[in-house]
């Protein structure tokens, strides 16, 4: 294991800014959720990349729940900041905000974590630096991604819920 | 709440076939997760709509996990059957099968759920038919699907972690 | 001309399911003829690949008649089948079907056959299987496929219209 | 039936030209088939619209052969020019030309034969000006269209072979 | 002419951050010229509905020049903001900056300025908060705004190369 | 520097015709600005291409501005010319016409000077032919070529304005 100095959340930080265009929506001229979860893995590879400044390949993403809708003409705007990283994975946040601009309307739409892998030119994965959080949202982020991480192994089948240490404290 | 005839999952199966285009793909050729997604719920959300016979928007995406690239020109399968309702709510398994044909290669690339709500011209939920399943993995997944609901409702903070019975008893 | 084993049509049929969205329609919202034809050259070329577990290429679209439309929102889904091999082609046979599912509508919109040619990774024509048509309609359309390609060599210009005894037959 | 003036086809004559792009190519780098008939039909109705002034949609497309590569940043031109109107439906004919301009090749790849019928906004067929061919080969296509329409009346069954006269002629 | 409160450049700023897919690029594997003009001229429409919360439509583009080639895979980040406002159109500021991640390069491509009109659902031009430039760079900006609103009127033959005050000092 | 032989504008013109559709619009239903440069881009590197018989890639974009809107629906035809080469750099006149066909409404949108410069494989500047104007047009755009590449040459700041002769002439 490399001895990579620790990168800060904001060095990578991605802001993306899309329009929604008619061949993103669906019959109610909604944006639909799988365009948005395009756009989505995008922003977060880019952040992903920055951090690592390798390639980099999608692992998972977690639960994102679609409440709001956006609507056709709308302006999406997507950050994505890196929370925490394990060997050569990194999970990145997400936010997603909706504005109707000549409406005067600015909401959150959906805050979801994707994880990606850093890999060499081969596809073998690759040792990242390690995050280190700033602000009280960033270290409430770094904490949580432990139990995040608990989930998606335990979801992915490859850990058992009786060793699900942090998930266990949550229902206990 | 109306009194619909319940239907079976084979009733609303859908198949969906790709053929992996250099657009879809990554600096490694690889089809980006982002893009599967896309796909996936345009699969999902056929088999939403031919259940509920109505409009339907996307809920919400449970985990994804990507352990297999794809590659470019790739034939990827979808298939989407819906396995609960509740009221006007349907849980759809997708499962992704890749095919290099050339090399004689298939493989099951993903499993995943989906969640849409059938909803009127205004956008307003309305009821859908109960799901009957038929054979053993349906109703494995009909079973099932309380506990993801109450993962996705608990991940939403729409349920406290403590009121989830069906997932406590996992990790008991 | 090796000896490969005859392959049913069964195993190699593809069935590809798409929503029509707002860029696949002309001014009347109803999808533009050529969209169509692009979704089952793709679908039809998955079919001949898996037939011959080769690279393919289309050879030729037999006339494609366009009575019904199909409107922004409808699902259409296209089923693929290999119908006869001709040494290193294949005629696959394409049939469309639109529905409005909200509205309960289904209906069949267009009949087709695409010819492909199996080839190497240099382009070059290569032996496919022979088709083993099983059911009634496979084994119509495995006879006719004699007098269509009689037809496109004629419109080819590759035939003398006096030499297609079979086509001949059919103005007797 | 209404007293439209007579038009020459070279009145509605379209060229469109186009870059090969990569999402169109198949794995060898090939212009798919299918790609370039949905651009034919973008390039023939434009001509039918033309032709008639009005709203059209795509009845037929005739048997259209592919027996030349079009590669990966090659130059594509379409011309269409209208050869017979019969009441609301225009015959157009098409042939494309590829060029790889850094290597010095031209090549006419394909003709075809597309098929429109002019509507009004609600959809119906309305009359469209008949065709007043001008060169010697625009005679010899809009003598030709006749043959062509009883094919294509025969292919579709709306037309017994028997009563194909200018068919019969063919292969006697 | 209503008296609407001035707003800052920072008040709208807009970051798009894009990666450079096979489909944006030339024979070259290079990002297309037009390409990046098309997703400027996003970005910059953005910037202008933000600052004038209303639809807009594009003006004009002034003089852009691509001295360096944006590989395949790049990352592209492109930065709008508002430098001066003209009763109902504004001018705004583009910079474009392309990364190679894994290679660590960065650098700024781009430079230019995109002219906008805010208009009502009439399309009618309705009239925009002035704009209160801040920093240094910001009022260099405002103040050649007038020297490149003349160029840009002079072009259009709109107003006469003598007539051009700010330009002519420039020659003198 | 080579002798290669002069090549009139006419050997090369490049005619484009698109179908506006709903992807390429913003909520008014009107093209996007960005989106028609885009179309002009591919239509003049055309153009260079074919005069060149090189690799081409785009140098510059001189000022364009959009007085007219173009429709949802709409024809829109671009005729790209070459002006005028100077060493590697070929300059491309640009006309757009947009026509409402049903409507019986034509008219030209947009005049353009597009620079390109023809490069060898691995991107290097290689000479092209001279241009040979023709049509008294033709020559007033020839001429007024070297003013254009002054204005270029001032606005990327690689001449000083008082070097600018031509430009100087005009304010005079």
């Amino acid at each position: 294991m490399p001895n990579l100095p620790k990168k800060k959340p904001s060095q990578s930080v991605t802001t993306m800014t899309e329009l929604v265009l008619p061949n993103d929506t669906n019959t109610l001229n909604n944006l639909m959720g799988g365009r948005l979860l395009h756009l989505m893995d995008i922003a977060a590879a880019i952040t992903a990349q920055r951090h690592s400044e390798r390639i980099v390949v999608t692992a998972s993403v977690d639960n994102v729940s679609f409440s709001e809708p956006i609507a056709l003409g709308d302006v999406v705007t997507i950050t994505a900041q890196v929370t925490r990283a394990f060997n050569s994975s990194m999970e990145v946040y997400l936010e997603v905000n909706a504005e109707n601009i000549p409406a005067g309307i600015k909401k959150t739409t959906n805050k979801a974590f994707f994880t990606f892998v850093a890999v060499d030119q081969m596809g073998k994965p690759i040792y990242v630096p390690e995050v280190e959080p700033e602000t009280a949202e960033e270290k409430e982020r770094f904490d949580g991604a432990l139990r995040r991480r608990q989930l998606r192994l335990v979801l992915a089948k490859r850990m058992k819920p009786e060793e699900a240490t942090e998930l266990k404290l949550l229902f206990a």
